[in-house]
C-alpha cells in the first residue's frame, strides 16, 4: 500500500493530551497496563458476559444494583467502600466470573475510556499485554486511523502504557502512516526493553507504588503476552468480547 | 547526600502537563531545542544585553517600539509580518546582536516560559544543547527542586526537547531524587541515541517540518553542545546572561 493510502496512527501519552487529537474517524485503544485493561481482558476471556466501565464509585454501586452485576474498584490498593471486589486480574477466574456482568471503576483507564466516548471516537477497544495479539490482528484488519490511548497515572505520563503502545506499533507500523514523535518514542522504548521487561518494569514508579501493596505477581502477569486472548469492544455502554 | 535530602527532579513533557506539577519552589528549565532556547543562548552569548520573551506578535511590536529592541518571530518558517527578524540562531552573530535588546516570540518556548512565570516558578532559566554545560553546572550548584520543561510542539510531545532533558538528567541525576517516569524515559532515550544524534534527529517530525524550509543547518547547530556557553536567567521581565 502506498504511504498516502495508509491510515494514520498516533499515540496519546496521557488523557490530558487527548483533546489535541482528532478521534472521530479513529479506533481508540484504551491502554491501562497496571491493571484495568489487563483485568478487563482477563474477565472477558474467562467468560464474563460484559464489563460496564464507569467513572465513579457512586455510578458503580448504582449500576451494580440495577444489573445485579459484580461491583469492583480500588483506590490506593484497597477495595473502595461499598464495592465488592478489586482491580486484580487474579480475582476473576472462570469459576467466578463466567456469565456474570462486571461493573468496574479504576483510577485512570475507565476515565480515559469515557473521555474518548464523549469526544466521539468511531470505535473503542481495550488493549493490554494479555490480549495484545488480538488487538494487533483487529487493528490490521480494519484499515482505519488508530489512536493508542495511554491512561497514564493521574494524567501524568507512565512508562508501562507507553511500552504497550510501542509493542503494538512494532507489529503494525508497516500498515500505517506514522508522523508522531510519541509513537516513535514508544516504539523505541519497547524495542530497547522488550528482552528484559520483567526487570525493566521494576524500575518504574508504578511498580514501587503497587509493590507496596504486595501486587508484584499481578504486575508480572500484566506484562505477559496473550494469556487472555480476547477483544474487548465497547458497544451499547459495555465492553463485550468480540472474539 | 542521603536520598531523602536530595531535591526532586521532574520532567514535564509538554506545556499542557505543567499544571500537574508543583513548581513554586522549583527552578524551571525552559527547553525548546528547535529553536527558541538555542537561539536565545546564542544571542546572549554573542553579547545581547537582554532578551524579552513575549507571547504574541502584537506584544513583540509594542515592546520593540518602546525599548528600541530588535523584534523577532516566525510562523511556518517565515518572519511574522510587522517583526524584523526570525528564530534562527544564525541571525544573531556578535557583529549584529552585541549590546542590543532582542524581543522575541516563538510558537512553543516563549509560551511555556510565560506559563511557568504565571504559575509562580521560583526561578526560570532556559536550556539548550548550545549552553548545556552551563545549565548542568547551575542546577548542580543550587540544591533546589528542578522542573525540566519541554516546550513540545503545539502542546504535543516532541523528541528533541525530551532528548535535551535526558542529557541534563544524565549529568545531574546523582544529586537529585527522581521518581518520575518521564525523566526515566528521557534519560533512556538520550542514552540510546547520544552517539548518533545527527542521524537520529533526521527521523523526527520536527526535522521534516523545518527541513521543508531549508533549516537543516540550524537544526544541526541546535543539537551541538556548548557552542554558546552562557546561562539565560529570567529576571525583571527579561532573560539576562548570568555567566
Amino acid at each position: 500500500m502506498s504511504e498516502a493510502l495508509k491510515p494514520s496512527l498516533h499515540t496519546v501519552l496521557t488523557p490530558q493530551l487527548l483533546d489535541l487529537y482528532e478521534i472521530k474517524d479513529s479506533i481508540v485503544v484504551i491502554i491501562d497496563v497496571f491493571r484495568a485493561t489487563s483485568t478487563m481482558a482477563t474477565a472477558l476471556y474467562n467468560g464474563a458476559t460484559k464489563i460496564i466501565p464507569v467513572d465513579s464509585p457512586e455510578t458503580c454501586i448504582e449500576i451494580g444494583t440495577a444489573t445485579g452485576g459484580i461491583t469492583a474498584g480500588e483506590r490506593d490498593g484497597k477495595i473502595i467502600p461499598g464495592l465488592s471486589y478489586g482491580n486484580s486480574p487474579s480475582e476473576y477466574p472462570r469459576s467466578f466470573i463466567e456469565n456474570k456482568t462486571l461493573v468496574i471503576t479504576t483510577t485512570n483507564g475507565t476515565k480515559l475510556l469515557h473521555m474518548a466516548l464523549k469526544k466521539g471516537a468511531k470505535e473503542i477497544i481495550t488493549g493490554s499485554f494479555p490480549n495484545i495479539s488480538k488487538v494487533v490482528d483487529y487493528l490490521k484488519a480494519q484499515n482505519a486511523p488508530v489512536i493508542l490511548g495511554c491512561s497514564g497515572w493521574k494524567n501524568r505520563f507512565n512508562i508501562e502504557d507507553t511500552l504497550f503502545a510501542g509493542a503494538v506499533i512494532e507489529q503494525i507500523k508497516d500498515q500505517f502512516t506514522i508522523h508522531c514523535d510519541s509513537s516513535y518514542m514508544a516504539n523505541q522504548l519497547y524495542n530497547a526493553n522488550k528482552n528484559d521487561l520483567h526487570n525493566y518494569i521494576k524500575t518504574l514508579t508504578h511498580w514501587h507504588r503497587l509493590a507496596a501493596y504486595g501486587l508484584e505477581a499481578d504486575m508480572l502477569y500484566c506484562i505477559s503476552a496473550d494469556t487472555a486472548p480476547c477483544l474487548p469492544l465497547f458497544k451499547d455502554g459495555a465492553l463485550i468480547n468480540q472474539g
